[in-house]
């Protein structure tokens, strides 16, 4: 073995074991929307959202507010508005719900809405009739700039993380997208469908691997 | 580096190639379950099922028969029955599924049904309230003998299957038991959540790795 591939392989072993000393904690998507202020007020008649709870992620919220969406093959009703209000509306569901629906999304990080499909948003002072803004999400890691420097990651790097240590369904998701802004609290994101396939729960440590 | 240990490593590198050349078709199971013969009379009045298509596994078929299950906290109706009948009725669910119900089966291999929870099961018939036979399906891979000495495994084994691959959300599964049965067809099975994860459809093909 020469010296080049020895000294390679121990530099890869001593990223990995750097990085799997770190504990990311877990948060599950349950499926919600965000939404632009101009449909807030279409379908809630107001243009502002009732805050339920704060979320990790600085400055984000769940709100009071749900909705009904409705697609080609089904409704999905009680579905939260998380906040503050975006550009354009946003609505992250899981496969299953996209089957629900009858739309088929793309897996997307957030924000990438071009060629997605649309739903029917429904709430107590009416509708909106969306061409585009369903996803599924891309899974992620949110990380502080220090977090990531300690880690040795660049956003927008893809990483692999065991999920569901210890119990009975450990799995190991790929192609998970790290996600570094100085205002962003480490914490790894999955949809509850990922998060139910390693049965995890909310706050559970994850690890690179 | 000492020729013990180059060895060793030399021996996990060939297993792995072995095993990573040979694909196992995925088969996806939905929520189902399996009745025994008197809570079938109980359930539909008759002592058969009728065959609606048959299983990828040596006799074993999809029933038209179809059954309402509730919980302590919610129903899920429209679940099928598979045949041939089992001595004991075992239920099938996703974590997802468990949860609506209100119930925390254990992740089980088939048959082993000590210890888990019941539910009501209810048809055209009438109904019966199982004190167990609830369980979250272990995932696992069916193989032939012949399967099995190809990629040098024993019943029992439990081995790391990569699935959704070329896909947006590849997954490694751990924990994935083999079971070897001269009548089994090289399969491996697991629930809609976990396909879902991974966004994997029947008949990918799934490796170990």
């Amino acid at each position: 073995m020469s010296d080049n591939i020895s000294e390679k392989i121990s530099e890869e072993i001593e990223l990995r074991m750097l990085r799997s000393k770190k504990p990311i904690p877990l948060g599950i998507s349950n499926r919600h929307l965000h939404l632009s202020e101009a449909d807030c007020v279409t379908i809630f008649g107001k243009n502002a959202l009732t805050i339920k709870s704060d979320l990790k992620q600085t400055g984000q919220y769940a709100s009071e507010e749900l909705v009904t969406l409705t697609g080609p093959k089904g409704s999905i009703d009680k579905v939260r508005v998380l906040g503050p209000f975006r550009k354009q509306t946003q609505i992250e569901v899981s496969y299953g719900d996209a089957v629900k629906l009858g739309v088929t999304p793309p897996v997307r990080d957030s924000g990438k809405l071009d060629a997605t499909p649309g739903v029917v948003v429904k709430g107590p002072a009416g509708e909106v009739t969306l061409n585009s803004g369903v996803i599924l999400a891309k899974r992620h890691i949110h990380m502080s700039e220090a977090d990531a420097a300690e880690l040795k990651i660049k956003d927008g790097d893809e990483v692999r993380v065991r999920a569901g240590i210890n119990g009975p369904r450990t799995v190991v998701f790929e192609q998970v997208l790290c996600r570094v802004h100085p205002t962003f609290v480490l914490e790894m994101h999955l949809d509850r469908e990922e998060a139910n396939a390693c049965m995890a729960q909310n706050n559970d440590e994850c690890f690179i691997v």
